[in-house]
C-alpha cells in the first residue's frame, strides 16, 4: 500500500478538533546572534513548545526552496513531488480567481509591438487603471474563441490572468511569449498532440486581442505562459474524512485551500480577525487552517523588527485558541523566509504539536533552534498532517 | 517528478564554489570512552562546526554498510540504491584500469589445475612479479576473440582485472568460478538470452589462456568473477550543471569521480598535496571531492592513534582550504570505519555545512556524537549534494 492509501485507509471520523497556525515565512537564521523568532518574546507559544513535542520539518526534500504552493500542499498532507501546481493556478488563486475543472489559466502580460515586433514586453508597466479597463473591453467584446469562453482578470501594472473554459482543454503547451523584447510574437505550442486543439484556440485569442488593440500605441498584444489546468487533488475529506476550513485572508491562500476542499469562511485583514473568525465557526469544522501571512511579507523585505512584531501579535492571540479547547493544536510554517536573504529558503520549519498524548521533549521554547532539539527530530512537511491525526485520535491501527 | 528530476530541473549554473572533503572511514566507536574524532585535537574542524550546521548521515539506509562504491555515489548525490555499480568495475578502478561504453571487466585470479581440477584457486600466491610477467605474454599472444579485444591489468599476487571490449557486450553472465578448490573450472553462464554471445567470448578466451598456459606447474588456468559493464550514470554536469573535480590520490577514487564525469587533476601522495592540488587548480572548477585515504586504512587496521594522526594533519590543512574563500565547506566521511570492528559500518558518518546562510547550531565539536545534536538532524547522505547546492546558490525554488 501506498503511504496515502494507508492514511485514506485508516482514517477515522470523530469529534477532536485540529488547529493548525501557520505563520507563513516563519522560519529565519539569526542576525546579531538571534532569529526574530528567538529575539521575540512569545511567552505562549513557549508554553506550547514545552508541553509539546517539536521538532523541524522539510517542505518538501532537504535543500529545495519551495514556493507557496508545494509549502502547502506538503502541510496538507500531500507528496508536494506527486502533486504539482501549475504557475497559472496560482496567479490566478492570487487574484481570486475561481478555478474549476473545464477552465484553463494562464499569467498574462500586456506588452507592446512595433512592426510585427515585440518591443516591450510589459507595456512600459501601464496604470492598473488602464489594464482594468482595456481587460473590460476585451471581456465585453471578445466573444467566445472556437467554443472556449475567455476571460481575463487584471492584476497590477501590465499583469492579468486568461481564463479559458470549455471542456477536454489541455495545458500542454508552451509558453506564447518571446521571452525577450524585439522578437516576433510566439504562438503556443503544443507539447503533446492532445493540446493540439487548445493550441488553436489560445492562438486564435492571441490574434483577435491582438486584432483588436491594433492601432493603440502600447499595450497591443498579450502573451501568455504558465498554462495550467485545474489540478486534480482529492480533497481532505476524501482523504482524512476532515471536515475542513481555511481562516485566511489572502486570496492565493483561500484558493489553495479551496483546491483541497476546504471552506473558506469570510475573515476580516487582521491577525486579530483570523482568531474571531476561529471563535466564530469553531463549532462547524473539525480542522483549521490558520493563515498568518505577515511573517512572510515581513521576511521577504528583509525586515527583521516587522517580523518579530508580527510573531509577537500572533503569540497574544494564542490563549484565544487555546480557550476553545482543541485537541490538537499544531504551530509551523510552510517554508522559511529568511531576513538576511528576503526570500523563501530551503532551511526546515519549526513545528511544534500540542496535544493530550504529544512527548513533552525538553525543548522549552518555539524557535528553530530549540525545535532542532525536539523530539519529533527531523521530518518531511506532509507527515505532520499524520501526526496531527495520530493526536487527534483520526487513525486506527494499521494492520493485526 | 522524481527527487532527480526536480534537481536537475531547479539546477542553476553560477561561480559560487563547492569543497566536500571527505575523510574517508572517519566515522568511528568510542575507545576509552573517545572515538579517535573525539581524541584528536582539531581546533579547525571544530570552528568549522561551530560556525555551520551539523548533522549525521546514513550512506545507502540506516543499518546498511557500504561499500566505496555506493558510499561515494551517495555522496555526490545520486540514490545508491538505483545506481549500482558492479564489482568488477570498483576492482578496475582500484588498479587504474580505464572503463568505456564498450568494456565488459570481471576480477580474474591465476589459479593452478591439475587433472582437470582446479586445485588451487589462487596459484599459490605467486609473487606480484610473476603474474605481470604472465599477463605481459598473454596481452602480447593472445590477439582478439571471437571480435573481442582482451586485456590483462594485474593486480597484486594472484589477482588481476581483465578487460573484453567489443559493441553490445553483457554482462549478465554467472562467475567463471568453481568458488571452492578441487572441482572443474566452471564456465561463464548467461543469465539472459542477450548475454549468450558475451558467454561465448568469455568461455573461449578461459580456453585459450588455459591452452597457452598448458604444461606451467601454476598458474595455468585463470578464474573470472564479477562481471561488470561500464555503468550507466548520468554526470554531475548534466545533473547539477557543475563542473567538478576530484582531489584524490588513490585509484579507486579517481576512478569513481570519473563515473560521474568529474576532471581527476594530477596530486601527489600526502594529505598536504591534496590542498596544494586544491589551490593550484581553485580557479578552474565549481565543485571539488578532496579525498583523504588514511583515515579509512587506519581504520582498517583496528589502530586508532594512527587515524588520530590522519585527523590532527587533515585538520592543519585546513586553514589553506579556508584560505581560497570557498562558499559552501563540507566535511564528513563516505562510511563510518570503527577501529574496534576493523571494517567498515552502518554508523552514520558526521557531517557539517559551513556556507553564508547555514544555521549555526550549539555544535562546537567535530565529532560523532557532538554532530548527534546539529541542526541538520539525521538523514540520507545523498541529500547532502542537494544541500550543498542550497547553499551555494545553485538551486531556483521549486514551483510557485
Amino acid at each position: 500500500m501506498t503511504r496515502d492509501e494507508i492514511i485514506a485507509d485508516l482514517s477515522l471520523k470523530t469529534d477532536s478538533k485540529i488547529v493548525l497556525l501557520v505563520m507563513d515565512g516563519l522560519g529565519d537564521l539569526p542576525v546579531e546572534g538571534k532569529t526574530p523568532l528567538e529575539a521575540a518574546r512569545t511567552p505562549h507559544l513557549d508554553r506550547l513548545a514545552a508541553e509539546g513535542a517539536c521538532g523541524l520539518s522539510d517542505p518538501v526534500l532537504m535543500g529545495i526552496t519551495p514556493g507557496s504552493g508545494p509549502a502547502h500542499l506538503s502541510l496538507f498532507g500531500y507528496d508536494p513531488t506527486r502533486f504539482m501546481l501549475g504557475r497559472g493556478i496560482l496567479e490566478a488563486l492570487g487574484v481570486d480567481v475561481e478555478v474549476g475543472e473545464n477552465d484553463l489559466v494562464a499569467r498574462g502580460n500586456f506588452a507592446t509591438m512595433t512592426n510585427d515586433l515585440v518591443t516591450d514586453r510589459r507595456a512600459g508597466r501601464i496604470p492598473t487603471e488602464e489594464n482594468a479597463r482595456i481587460c473590460e473591453t476585451i471581456n465585453r467584446d471578445l466573444g467566445s474563441v472556437e467554443g472556449a469562453e475567455v476571460r481575463l482578470y487584471p492584476g497590477k501594472e501590465h499583469r492579468f490572468v486568461a481564463k479559458f473554459t470549455r471542456s477536454g482543454l489541455s495545458d500542454e503547451l508552451s509558453d506564447a511569449d518571446p521571452q525577450k523584447n524585439n522578437l516576433p510574437r510566439t504562438p503556443a505550442r503544443p507539447l503533446s498532440p492532445k493540446a493540439e486543439e487548445t493550441a488553436g484556440i489560445v492562438n486564435a485569442f492571441l490574434d483577435r486581442v491582438t486584432k483588436m488593440r491594433a492601432g493603440a500605441p502600447r499595450a497591443n498584444t498579450v502573451l501568455l505562459r504558465g498554462f495550467a489546468r485545474y489540478p486534480d487533488i482529492p480533497t481532505m475529506s476524501s482523504r482524512y474524512r476532515l471536515n475542513p476550513a481555511a481562516i485566511a485572508n489572502y486570496p492565493m491562500y483561500r484558493g489553495l485551500a479551496k483546491l483541497v476542499g476546504m471552506d473558506v469562511p469570510q475573515v476580516g485583514p487582521d491577525v486579530e480577525d483570523l482568531f474571531t473568525t476561529l471563535e466564530n465557526r469553531f463549532a462547524d469544522f473539525d480542522f483549521f487552517y490558520v493563515h498568518v501571512k505577515k511573517t512572510d511579507s515581513a521576511g521577504e523585505d528583509g525586515c527583521s523588527p516587522d517580523k518579530l512584531a508580527v510573531i509577537e501579535n500572533t503569540d497574544a492571540q494564542i490563549p484565544r485558541l487555546l480557550a476553545l479547547n482543541p485537541d490538537v493544536v499544531v504551530v509551523t510554517s510552510d517554508h522559511s523566509t529568511p531576513c538576511p536573504m528576503k526570500g523563501h529558503s530551503w532551511h526546515p520549519n519549526p513545528i511544534l504539536i500540542r496535544a493530550a498524548n504529544a512527548m513533552p521533549d525538553e525543548v522549552e521554547r518555539f524557535s528553530e533552534r530549540a525545535c532542532g532539539r525536539g523530539h519529533l527530530g527531523r521530518f518531511p512537511a506532509m507527515n505532520a498532517l499524520t501526526l496531527m491525526l495520530a493526536h487527534a485520535g483520526k487513525l486506527k491501527k494499521y494492520g493485526a
